[in-house]
């Protein structure tokens, strides 16, 4: 599982960092999370093929999260891309997206699926043999979802000395691998255990940005792997969470903590700070495990 | 009279092109012509204040000529915008602006007026004092306009020997200026011409992408200082003008020919070729003076 950051800064493209959008490899998937304006700009400078780009999860309509998103669908045409694009949004984004391409005359050149969510209740959007997709529902001034991205258990792996010593052939290799214990001829039982060894740990990630403090998610991304939390504001800014409905690094922590996550990425930071890294000294006093996400930084897990 | 090039290449943007944006200024005003996605960064890096754009002129509603518009809308209210913005262009502008803004729960902190365009015949849609902006209509593959940005004759400007020589009053200045004869006190009519010089000539700039080859412009255009116009194949190429309603550089230069142009700027190219040389020098074949725009470069007139 891995993580690039194409942008991580709050409200305003500049020059220098650009709005949220990032990408999770998993299981050989691509997920594209978030599509602020200069997304595709930022997918073509770290050479993430477009063409592996299948799904799309926008958390919400505020221009800084999904600006860049029909600039991408267009630019998918242009290069005749042939593969279906599944967005996943909320409830309006298929609206504006039509009409966005009503009045340039286009059409896509691939089906172009869309989700719309209008649920204030966990969902799964997306799920296929290896990954299962749901939403977090946070809390912000417009319908906002993270997303909860978690691998499937996957076979266990076969113990090769130990199926050679019992000279198992290989067509029972994938019953086994699926758990089962092994029947010989004479009717003895090999239990599985003695022939495989554990799969291995499924990964999560989840992703919440824009949200308040709000400690009701916790129950829905217990034990994550990785959580990405927004953290608008360093506590001296605190006063200004309640009425723009974002975090504090501290906050983002807080929540890390009582969700028992591996590891914290901070993100979402207001262009008003000069330096980043007092983001992490903050957090890191709740929750030890703290990483500052930053444009263009790959994380791997 | 200056324009800087803020984007000028075809279709999509990339990491070193942006597509179509530029800022003309005249007699001090900042036009914003065209809003590819990314205009807003471009802005930013080139320097250009928001607050001195006031006006912003759409051509059509291709992604590459107005996706950056409503992320320059929202980041004018975040910053807390007060002078009022008009934007000029096809219509469906209003309806999916507005959109956008009622699904990201957002408002404008000005008063944002929209000028929208659907008459098949040139007509004047800004004039001040100083500038009068008409529209070109051209023939593309979506309704498209063209915008011819002319200043207005000026003052005369004041002899000032002559007019110390005569002995005249600084009071009869204004009057001398705006073109009238003095009357002095014994009954002598000195003529206008002996106390002034002809004013500064006024500058016009016609901005014409994107378009098939169309000759209907030219009465439009005729002796203008400045013609932009869209070269977005070289000549080995010109099989895709008719289908995508486009021109070559020498069939630019041929406008700018019959029309009389003083300069000729080149842009909008087709993003599969590796150097832009060419279509200067395939332009000159038909027409001398030409110049090549690119990404923040600034002409001066």
């Amino acid at each position: 599982m891995n993580l690039t950051i194409l942008g991580c800064y709050a409200a305003t493209p500049r020059t220098i960092t650009n709005p949220t959008s990032q990408v999770l490899e998993m299981k050989n998937q691509m997920f594209l999370i978030d599509c602020g304006e200069g997304t595709q700009v930022q997918l073509r400078k770290h050479k993430i093929k477009f063409s592996r780009i299948n799904h799309v999860f926008i958390s919400h309509l505020h221009g800084d999260h999904f600006y860049g998103l029909i600039g991408l669908i267009s630019t998918f045409s242009l290069l005749s891309r042939q593969n279906d694009l599944h967005v996943y949004g909320p409830k309006g984004i298929k609206e504006v997206t039509l009409l966005q391409l009503k009045l340039s005359g286009s059409w896509t050149s691939y089906n172009l699926y869309f989700h719309e969510l209008d649920s204030k209740e966990s969902q799964i959007v997306f799920e296929d043999d290896k990954v299962v997709v749901s939403t977090i529902p946070l809390k912000h001034r417009v319908y906002t979802n993270g997303y909860l991205f978690q691998e499937k258990t996957g076979d266990r792996k076969l113990n090769l000395n130990a199926v050679m010593n019992h000279n198992i052939d290989t067509c029972y290799y994938n019953k086994i691998k699926s758990g089962s214990d092994m029947t010989m001829e004479d009717g003895t039982v090999i239990p599985n255990e003695e022939l495989t060894f554990d799969p291995i740990a499924p990964k999560s990630y989840a992703f919440c940005s824009d949200t308040v403090y709000d400690e009701t998610i916790v129950t829905l991304i217990r034990d994550v792997d990785v959580l990405y939390h927004e953290s608008t504001f360093l506590e001296a800014d605190e006063q200004y969470c309640e009425m723009t409905m974002h975090c504090t690094a501290k906050q983002a922590a807080k929540i890390a903590l009582l969700a028992n996550a591996k590891h914290l990425v901070l993100g979402h930071y207001s262009t008003r700070y000069g330096s980043i890294e007092p983001f992490k000294e903050e957090a890191k006093t709740v929750f030890e495990n703290v990483e500052l996400a930053d444009d263009g930084k790959v994380f791997e897990f």
